[in-house]
């Protein structure tokens, strides 16, 4: 529809599905989280929440314990919430919402990925399996800067979202924050400090 | 302040720094920018537009006219506008805004990028400065990138951001999008190409 008329047809249809793909991808702009963003009374979207990991990649990869592919890890966070255009977000202390997860996203990732050139898809579902397998160093550490970006921003927040979401305890978030361990002991540790200053300060219900 | 209390006093300083940079970047979920999203009646902000364009590097990095490092790409949108964060967005038709436009980014460049670390500062701003002056085939592939994610978003959403801003034209749009080519012919291709449909399909003034 876009592609230039002076580009052979197989080159035409390659460049017609990767523009498609990242058309569909806008919609990563209306998939709101429980995150809050700082500055204003409102929701963070997954784009911005991808964008953000991303800095925190960038800025924060001396803190991996294991050796990592930077350039990777990039692009683990940019992608890993891709399927919730099609599966939504699901809080993390939703138990019911959890239990259909898997299989809602699975469905999205195929449609989704599918929508690529098929070598450029295989290539985004492998990094999107790795980090719900938590599978390589690169998905461990994307998955720790997953968990300490919102943790960060609630705290910020003066735990607003906390306040929203009576579920949320200091021995459900530590809980949650642990995977953030199996990246970066110093992240883990900062978490571990967050929370504590949290149920200190008033905001994170001690139990 | 977030940082845990087991590092030595150098590296919590550090690590100190590295956190009030990524806090101070949630700020670029809110300079919001003259494109609309598709698929709710409100524009861009920065942070959802430097995700956009780190997928469009991701996808379309073939079709750069240079050999480019992919993850020099991504540094580069992933870190492109935030000076706007002190500047803010000033839009490509607005004169008057563009003359003080330089001035103003320099000064926030040396003050966000100075939040960081020094020699992660100095890289953060080493590439932002070869993405103005467009001095590297990365710089010119990522401001390709930077040129035709907001055409396209315009052309799917009918125009509508061309008719809220009249002093847009084909013309203008068109010289606008030039420097495409400096990165990449077939992405520069097409633009001409999506600038050519917009005008016979009237969500264009041909001037």
């Amino acid at each position: 529809m876009m592609t230039p008329e002076g580009l052979m047809p197989q080159q035409r249809e390659r460049l017609s599905k990767q523009l498609d793909f990242l058309i569909e991808l806008d919609k990563m702009k209306n998939v709101y989280r429980r995150t809050l963003v700082l500055h204003e009374d409102r929701q963070e979207n997954d784009a911005e929440h991808a964008w953000h990991l991303a800095m925190l990649a960038l800025v924060l990869a001396e803190y991996s314990d294991e050796p990592i592919d930077v350039k990777t890890v990039l692009e683990t966070v940019l992608i890993h919430d891709i399927v919730e255009i099609d599966a939504g977000d699901t809080y993390a202390y939703d138990t019911a919402g959890n239990a259909t997860k898997a299989e809602r996203e699975q469905k999205a990732a195929k449609r989704l990925f599918g929508l690529l050139p098929a070598e450029q898809g295989a290539h985004f579902r492998a990094l999107w399996d790795a980090f719900e397998a938590g599978s390589t160093p690169e998905a461990r550490f994307a998955l720790a800067l997953d968990r300490i970006q919102p943790l960060t921003l609630n705290y910020c927040k003066h735990g607003e979202s906390w306040k929203r979401n009576p579920t949320a305890t200091a021995p459900r978030v530590t809980k949650r924050m642990q995977p953030i361990y199996d990246g970066s002991e110093v992240l883990g540790d900062c978490a571990m400090e967050i929370i504590r200053r949290a149920v200190e300060e008033g905001i994170l219900p001690p139990e």
